[in-house]
């Protein structure tokens, strides 16, 4: 595709940088902001440079914030003796969107993966040893995928702080609720029978 | 979810504005986007407010054009007596792509879609019905969608120009190349079969 502007060209590559979009979808959207008025389209630009510009990530838990530490660790009626490890910020507005956690959270930033060149080094992992080491932390919950490459990452995580006197815990595996029984992968299922807990009634 | 930045946030919704985003994908790109640098940021915003600076729509045919006129409008060596309607920037380079057309576009801008609340005044219907009033035209390609907004479109416009001496064509319809016919629905193949050609060897 051969477009006749360098200036749509430059915009459709920028859009195209963004993961998961390629330069067909991106020259779609770029003919949509064509369209938009020049206020429209300074808006639109103001708003990433608004966001480099005011948002920080918390210096104790990576998580996003808009001052040098989060609401989360600066609010003093949550439990700070729980850490979640989670990979990325999204996960820590999933759980938040749950209400059902109450303590706070570190962010990797990813998780150990040598398929894609991601090693420890590469994630907040320092900070985290650093944290347990420093502050009075009863459980660190590993609240990562269940991939391969969570479960590596969860296993990295704990050699690297059994040391030190904590307790460790993961996500419970099993059947999703709501999903039926029939569809659930062998895995899973053998995981859920293995693990199964006491009835609830 | 609740994302605990308002510039977070404002980020998000403008990604989410543009066509077929959703909130979720939004807010994924737009966390890509604050682990790049402050340049690489002023870079990505600063590409769409050259575009709108710099990006104009030919004032002949709506294609876009760094210039008054875009390049084919003002190439003299393509033929200014057949007009191609189509109906997005989209598919100009489209049929520029294949290499196979010598004439010159015009650029609806939309097609009739009364489900979408689009009339004929919302297109550029009546630029084009004064360039066949002033220029020396032969021939107009309807190039549109072969759907029943496209052929809407298409009669109306014939309706609306058939007292001008210009002829109308319409692009073949039939089974694509490197289709198989027990795969082509029964309207495509029917109508591949009246409209048989001449066998070419």
């Amino acid at each position: 595709m051969n477009i006749p502007s360098k200036h749509i060209e430059n915009a459709v590559d920028q859009i195209a940088s963004l993961p998961g979009i390629g330069r067909k979808t991106a020259l779609r959207l770029v003919l949509q902001l064509m369209n938009r008025s020049k206020s429209e389209i300074e808006e639109f630009s103001n708003a990433f440079l608004m966001m480099k510009e005011h948002v920080l990530k918390c210096t104790s838990c990576g998580n996003i914030s808009e001052t040098e530490m989060c609401e989360i660790c600066k609010n003093e009626r949550r439990d700070h003796s729980i850490i979640c490890v989670v990979e990325d910020i999204r996960d820590v507005l999933a759980i938040e969107g749950t209400q059902s956690y109450k303590g706070i959270y570190h962010v990797l930033n990813g998780i150990i993966s040598p398929m894609d060149g991601i090693g420890p080094s590469d994630l907040n992992i320092e900070s985290l040893i650093e944290r347990v080491q420093n502050i009075d932390v009863n459980e660190l919950i590993f609240a990562l995928s269940a991939t391969m490459e969570g479960d590596t990452t969860s296993f990295y995580l704990y050699k690297k702080m059994k040391g030190y006197d904590v307790e460790f815990s993961s996500l419970s595996r099993g059947v999703a609720i709501g999903s039926e029984l029939q569809y659930a992968d062998d895995i899973t299922l053998s995981r859920s029978i293995v693990n199964r807990q006491p009835f609830q009634y």
